[in-house]
């Protein structure tokens, strides 16, 4: 089932007081690097450290009180791990939460503080999908898919929305909105919400070179995926096609899928410590790295949102982005 | 001429829309580490990189119009040198900044990209207010003051209204506030603003060690002066004293004076990298700090709310507060 913009809203009333409001950023110094003007919505911010938290919650907090004691399960390679075990953790639900063993350790230790009993497993030999139902199975738990679900779309919309409302509050008309896509539940969340508040403003994906799924899916009309075997320090995206769901949103409301390097990614990293005195993960500065790294001026003298979708990175990660970036 | 309540609500007034309305952050691990709850206000957010645009915009958009073609002097050591360029360019004022030869290099490189023209001078052996003096007699221009100034203090105050504002949103009643300390124009904002919208919190200062002017002059009731020859990494606090119009508001309105290590400072901020995903620079982190490392239980079971001011740090001293943090 779709989600629609009235599921958004709903999720808007739900999450109230529950979400970090983050704010719009902006830097005259990414301004110059960008070629246009660009306004950032940092949800490193937010809760558990990603816009996660937005429709884990929306999700979690809709199950029938009769099945919460049964608990939850998630997959994740760890914001949507992070997320739904905070949100589960809020409502006194117990979560079971399926990670990659390969996972950032601090994405890890984290969802275990949140309350998570955390089972890893494999990434390039077993199938997360396959572990979680088995779990939920045996337990009568209630699977929370992080995005091929309505109300996960409609949780993560709420960010295109506070996009759209702090504009109109500045007088600021978008052009453009890029979003971080893995499975894509951001982007067709955002997408949503645009199509019916800021119809005229473009919305381009923005993903890692290898795994460009979307990218190509949206040029073929198909769902594509990506070649096993692609490295990214994007760990947060590396998925290997796009949601069912989403990208029957995003194929009619997404104009383009962006593309960036690793290194775009380490020199996006960089600028947004130095430039906004936030801490982006590799993933979470994919939207930014492609509008810096966008050779086909795309934006040149538009008004650009950026969506910095998540900050949990280990220290040494983000010390080789900052040294990189300084040579 | 002290400011009052009815000033910064003038200030919040001049500044809306203008500044980034900071939202308050909030992670259990730091609840953890300080033993209480810990809300941030993360002003490293804030144009500029730091509070300081709060207070230099409020008072340099009220020079008269013919005065402003002669232009505007301040002193600082960089985050109200970045906040009063920013100011006077966005008001079409030129603008001439006193600033150590020390200071970082980020802080002096951006007050120029902000479009103003830097003046250096060596911290140990010139006195930088005779400096801004004289430039200032010589132009016929108008010094903004770094914290002395009731329209400055009035700027800054804003910050703790906002604090006010969302503490009473989320229906939190706050215990304390922990304030950083330099000329203190920060803390008697806020000190002003709690006493008239949350007159049972508690407010607090905070320091480096080897700088803690205004916890003794709390203690002895008269402005005591710091040992010359000191050092801290807090470049942001290395004044002489307290300033005499904030000192006349702290002494009142501010329960106890705090002091934190450069060591302390250092592990805060790694902290608030790790868990709130904020760049903290060093004297930005001294609040944060005195709470991690009080041992006297000051903040125990309480709820309290710090500022983190400023984010302004070059990337190899933050990469050196992450690593020593790690050991």
């Amino acid at each position: 089932m779709t989600p629609t913009f009235a599921d958004i809203e709903d999720a808007a009333r739900v999450l109230k007081g529950l979400v970090v409001r983050t704010p719009l950023l902006e830097s005259p110094f990414l301004n110059e690097l960008a070629g246009c003007r660009l306004l950032i919505k940092p949800e490193m911010l937010q809760k558990t450290g990603s816009f996660k938290f937005r429709g884990a919650y929306n999700t979690v907090s809709r199950i029938a009180k009769d099945r919460r004691a049964n608990g939850v399960v998630a997959y994740s390679s760890g914001n949507h791990a992070q997320g739904t075990a905070a949100a589960a953790q809020l409502l006194n639900i117990p979560a079971v939460i399926v990670m990659p063993a390969d996972a950032p350790k601090l994405k890890i230790a984290n969802t275990k503080a949140y309350g998570a009993e955390v089972v890893l497993y494999d990434r390039d030999n077993e199938i997360r999908e396959d572990i979680a139902e088995a779990i939920a199975k045996d337990r009568n738990a209630t699977i929370v898919r992080p995005y091929d679900d309505p109300c996960v779309v409609a949780g993560q919309g709420t960010v295109g929305v506070e996009i759209v409302e702090d504009c109109i509050a500045l007088g600021i008309k978008l052009d453009a909105l890029v979003v971080p896509c893995g499975g894509c539940g951001l982007t067709a969340g955002c997408a949503l919400a645009f199509h019916t508040l800021s119809p005229k403003t473009q919305v381009y994906s923005a993903e890692p070179e290898g795994f460009d799924d979307t990218a190509r899916s949206l040029v073929s009309g198909q769902r594509e995926t990506n070649t096993p075997g692609a490295k990214s320090i994007c760990d947060a995206l590396l998925l290997p096609a796009p949601g069912a769901l989403t990208f029957e949103i995003n194929r009619d409301l997404v104009s383009v899928g962006l593309v960036a390097s690793d290194d775009d990614v380490q020199r996006a990293m960089a600028a947004l410590f130095l430039r906004l005195k936030i801490v982006s993960e590799p993933g979470g500065a994919i939207a930014a790295a492609a509008v810096f790294a966008d050779d086909k001026e795309t934006f040149k003298d538009k008004v650009a949102a950026v969506v910095c979708s998540g900050g949990n990175v280990d220290s040494a990660a983000f010390q080789t982005a900052l040294s990189i970036s300084n040579q």
